[in-house]
């Protein structure tokens, strides 16, 4: 165990709480007092270290989609549902908050057809970020949330055709760590193209004089 | 107090604890132990509950948010970058990780030229998350990581575009809460389409058999 933590740079005592807990299985016993941990493992604790890290998951949170990992569903076409049943929403918070009928408006434009038991909370989070969004004050136009929505269903089209249709494991994986691990890289591009096309398009505008 | 927080709902306590840390401003003292609260703390406690609800920011980060709209910039130019340093990066962990190398290529041939006093720690969390999805074992193809800074670019360019130029206080406010309050509705809005969009594309395909 102490050459996984130091290859791996997590401290004996995270491993071992990883161990604890469930994330990580236990090594091959080769005495009383010694398992043997090999690549599987070092592998497998730095999927941990990438969902408990950049992405933000809870310890619990991690277990679930190790599981869905470990397990994938009996079906492709089931697989994202599942998935999203056992990650938390990508919207903080419960319920579906006075988002609720622009939601299900927005869906009802777009055409999509997603059942509360294929996508897990996600149709309440969008409803409890619209509904944010309102409480803040912040108007967003109709067709801006539209746009939005063509712009990420995009993104989600390709997304899906990529999956790696052959292989459940592969595309259970593809799924899980596609969405939870490409969300951060997502947000990170919007804010660094807010910065560049700031400076390209807002620089020596009518409001750019000092007050 | 009594009545804003039940014209609000929010419990009395909490009103207070945000009136302790400085995000609710004090009420008009009308005698020694009366303030008068009016439609404005009204507004500002729906702001606030917003942006730590759905928002997901702590207190500290929820400060930081209403100070950049209290306080403007002195331009509108500033503006981003003056949020993005005050704001918490979108990817959570701190400093490069091991992806900064791929970060710094992506920016590059996207021209995107993003110094880090303009975007606060946005580049950095750029590097994390690829780090982290590379370390988790995820094969994000070049291409597909260049469509996806196009897309969120091109959502990006929209919002800069639709900048209120006229008035900085307003500018601040749709930069800030654009940022915080759209992100949520942006993933939300993904994982639907994955919904839709698997249940378009995968059912029935060769994966698709109960194994």
């Amino acid at each position: 165990m102490s050459e996984l933590s130091s290859r791996s740079g997590v401290p004996v005592a995270t491993v071992k709480y990883y161990l604890r807990e469930g994330l990580l299985p236990e090594g091959e016993r080769v005495a009383a007092t010694r398992a043997d941990y090999g690549e599987e493992h070092l592998r497998r604790l730095a999927l941990i270290r990438a969902l408990i890290g950049v992405g933000g998951l809870s310890v619990a949170a991690a277990r679930a989609v190790l599981r869905e990992i470990d397990h994938p569903p009996g079906s492709l076409h089931e697989l994202v549902g599942s998935a999203y049943m056992r990650l938390p929403s990508s919207v903080a918070g419960e319920g579906a908050g006075d988002g609720a009928g622009r939601a299900a408006a927005l869906l009802d434009a777009l055409g999509w057809d997603v059942a509360a038991e294929e996508c897990g909370d996600e149709a309440a989070g969008l409803a409890r970020a619209l509904g944010a969004l309102d409480a803040a004050g912040f108007a967003l136009a109709e067709d801006d949330l539209l746009g939005y929505a063509r712009a990420m269903g995009g993104i989600a089209r390709g997304e899906v055709a990529r999956t790696p249709a052959g292989s459940l494991p592969e595309a259970v994986r593809y799924v899980v760590l596609g969405t939870v691990l490409v969300e951060p890289v997502l947000l990170a591009l919007r804010r660094l193209a807010h910065v560049e096309y700031s400076s390209r398009l807002l620089a020596g505008s009518a409001a750019d004089d000092p007050r």
